[in-house]
């Protein structure tokens, strides 16, 4: 609390040294310096609720690691890249082995250009996204290329591990992600054909269990099926529902929830693919729905009315909910029916929603009271971030209260857990693995 | 209402159309090319009740008018300018006609660096005023320059009289300001003397009565003495009460409310003063309170535990109150108090506690509705705006829902009467001219 009030009172006297006014972008170096981050690091931090598949990772870690595995080729140089993984040198000249590229350009040269490809930071965030489309152009480019690049099983298969490590070693104990489970994955590198969404499931399953077997105080991981939004109901009734029901048959514990992803501006609401969502409900009741609805600012919008849907579908967290301030109605709905909001502090101040961390509405929410949060940071791995700890260092910072203190941090710590789609038992368990970190942890410090 | 919709499907769209997410300083003329801020312009407006003494008229007013009198002595040019109004050529060097230096260096040239002093805007706000102190120093370097230009009596008269006319020509029918009684004012052009506190007074009755001649359809002018906050109690208790006993016995009418100004963050929290306070409400009971709280962003700070003595000095409006939306118990009790709170949207956004007008605290209380809210402009000189219109359009469009419709504008109008210091009788009679504009206005329509 000391170091709080210390560097609460420095940005004070002088606004510009504070960090959640300004862009995480820019702030990441200043952050890993503060001594309320160090802390907050080094915290038993329960369950990260709210990540995607294909951002868990540090781009630098990307760099520095998966390209630099061997068969690696890549085309496009020194503007977008391509990757192709395979063991023979293919005949198109376009194509070149990454290795020889680093050769011929130098490997600084081209990890620079690699990295800015897999990770959205710039040096002027105001300027080069100036209105929240730029921003979501260069996420979803970027998403693009890590998807590319993670196309070979066993490189999609170390991503996912170094991922879930990345979140481990950050202090969280349980994992929920949202996944598209990919399905441009090569089996081998002829790329005799590419694994479907249960072998891309079956591929997951196999790792978590190594994971589990590795990190045994870990209390597991959840996935949540969330194909994109921008489809047509059709879509989401013939092949949606039709994956999700083959991917419970198969993985009812692995595979626990269901959502629609993509900027939801620019995506549809879930109204448009009412009946196919209720039918998914009345089929296999145990399937949990977390939705992300209101991740906007367009008051009104049929995006932002995507709230009142998510909560009348019986959602039981809600993506988030940026909007839900602006709806006093929902919001008194949202607390009586104990629907969880994921508030990503750091994700709605890259992609455009917020300048100032103190004006992001779960600044009153926490104020309140009545609003259960649990903070998560969607998609670390894009922006420089990893783990959880940089997004609880902007809600202990940026949206709490000054004299708020670690009680605040241990009731966000336990909501992770008490709002997630483990089992009763498996909650408890999962508690006290946390507990006993937590105790640990409190003794020695 | 169709223009609202297309404006706003059009900024969904293409999000840089969009204005309230983007510096009012940088987006006055597309402003001004809005079809809605065309509608609202002429709509008849009902009363401004948050604006400064000094920054009631355009910059660009005060450069074409104000800086072409006779007698008007500068030094500083290029850098910094200071005026002197005399009849006599002053001894030394630094002083130069106006019209002399126009002479020498071309009367566009002089203009432009005066505006530049003049007005805060820029041509690249996120920039130039990267945190807010940095604004609010630019913002304070007008005013002083502003004060200094209008030192003698018959021109700050005539800055006096063109601010009630530009507020009048805006649809407004009243107006409360809050002022200094500026201390610095020449009775001549020899300067033998200043004006007191009381000569200023009595030189705004004297132009009030004959604008309201000159007016007949404006319902009043009500004056509130607003001295500033960084001051020790003892200037308080000995000058600011002293003067305020004097104003309310020789101006009852006139001057019928109290404040304490300057940036909230680096001046003193109302505690500070609090016996005097106190004792000025004792001593005068029909005097009321109209305390600037929670202008700003630093949650938990004394600046923004202000708003708790504001309210509990039974304070009958609150400037700003930005953070009100942080406090929900203080949030109850202003609403249970029928106090209203003084919404400055573009004053809030350019002076940097928000980027984009959308997380402006006041679209939340709009959306719940149990907070009495008044729109008003604050300073609208310094920045290009006048009168009252362009935070009326921020609101409409950057603050209230998508459907929201005229309805929401005439139930703000109405609360600027409703809420001000006016007296029953004069409410009633204020009321009555504003319908009259109104319903010729929606007749013509």
């Amino acid at each position: 609390m000391e170091f709080k009030i210390q560097e609460l009172e420095m940005g004070f006297q002088s606004p510009s040294s504070y960090n959640p006014s300004n862009s995480f972008l820019n702030r990441i170096q200043e952050i890993e310096e503060s001594n309320v981050y160090k802390f907050i690091e080094k915290l038993p931090k329960g369950g990260a609720l709210h990540v995607h598949d294909i951002s868990l990772a540090r781009a630098s870690w990307v760099v520095q690691n998966i390209t630099y595995e061997e068969n690696l080729y890549v085309s496009g140089y020194p503007s977008k890249p391509a990757f192709k993984w395979a063991d023979y040198v293919t005949n198109s000249s376009h194509w070149i082995l990454l290795s020889e590229l680093r050769n011929k350009f130098s490997a600084g040269k081209v990890d620079q250009w690699l990295m800015k490809h897999l990770d959205i930071r710039v040096n002027n965030p105001y300027e080069e996204y100036s209105d929240i489309d730029k921003v979501w152009t260069a996420f979803l480019n970027v998403m693009l290329t890590i998807k590319n690049l993670l196309s070979y099983a066993p490189i999609y298969d170390r991503y996912f591990y170094e991922g879930l490590s990345e979140f481990e070693k950050d202090g969280v104990s349980y994992i929920e992600i949202r996944t598209l489970f990919p399905e441009n994955i090569c089996e081998d590198l002829q790329c005799s054909k590419t694994l479907s969404t249960l072998e891309v499931a079956k591929l997951n399953q196999k790792t978590i269990d190594i994971f589990l077997k590795d990190h045994p105080n870990f209390c597991g991981v959840t996935l949540i099926y969330a194909p994109i939004r921008v489809v047509s109901p059709e879509v989401v009734q013939t092949k949606y529902l039709k994956t999700l029901q083959k991917l419970r048959e198969c993985f009812p514990n692995l595979v626990r929830g269901f959502d629609l992803v993509a900027q939801e501006d620019n995506g549809k609401p879930l109204i448009e693919f009412i009946n196919t969502l209720i039918q998914m409900k009345q089929m296999d009741p145990e399937l949990k729905f977390v939705f992300l609805a209101g991740e906007t600012n367009w008051q009104g919008f049929s995006t932002d009315e995507n709230l009142i849907d998510a909560i009348l579908l019986n959602t039981t967290r809600i993506g988030h909910g940026y909007a839900l301030l602006k709806h006093p109605i929902l919001k008194k709905l949202v607390a009586e029916k104990n629907i969880a909001i994921e508030t990503c502090p750091i994700s709605n101040q890259v992609l455009g929603l917020v300048k100032d961390i103190r004006n992001h509405p779960a600044s009153p929410l926490i104020a309140e009271g009545s609003t259960p949060l649990v903070i998560s940071s969607d998609d670390p791995g894009s922006w420089g971030a990893n783990g959880v700890s940089f997004d609880y260092y902007e809600a202990f910072m940026g949206l709490a209260r000054k004299h708020m203190d670690l009680r605040l941090l241990k009731q966000l710590f336990n909501n992770s857990i008490s709002y997630s789609l483990l089992k009763p038992q498996e909650k408890e368990q999962c508690f006290n693995k946390f507990r006993n970190k937590w105790d640990n942890f409190m003794e020695r410090l």
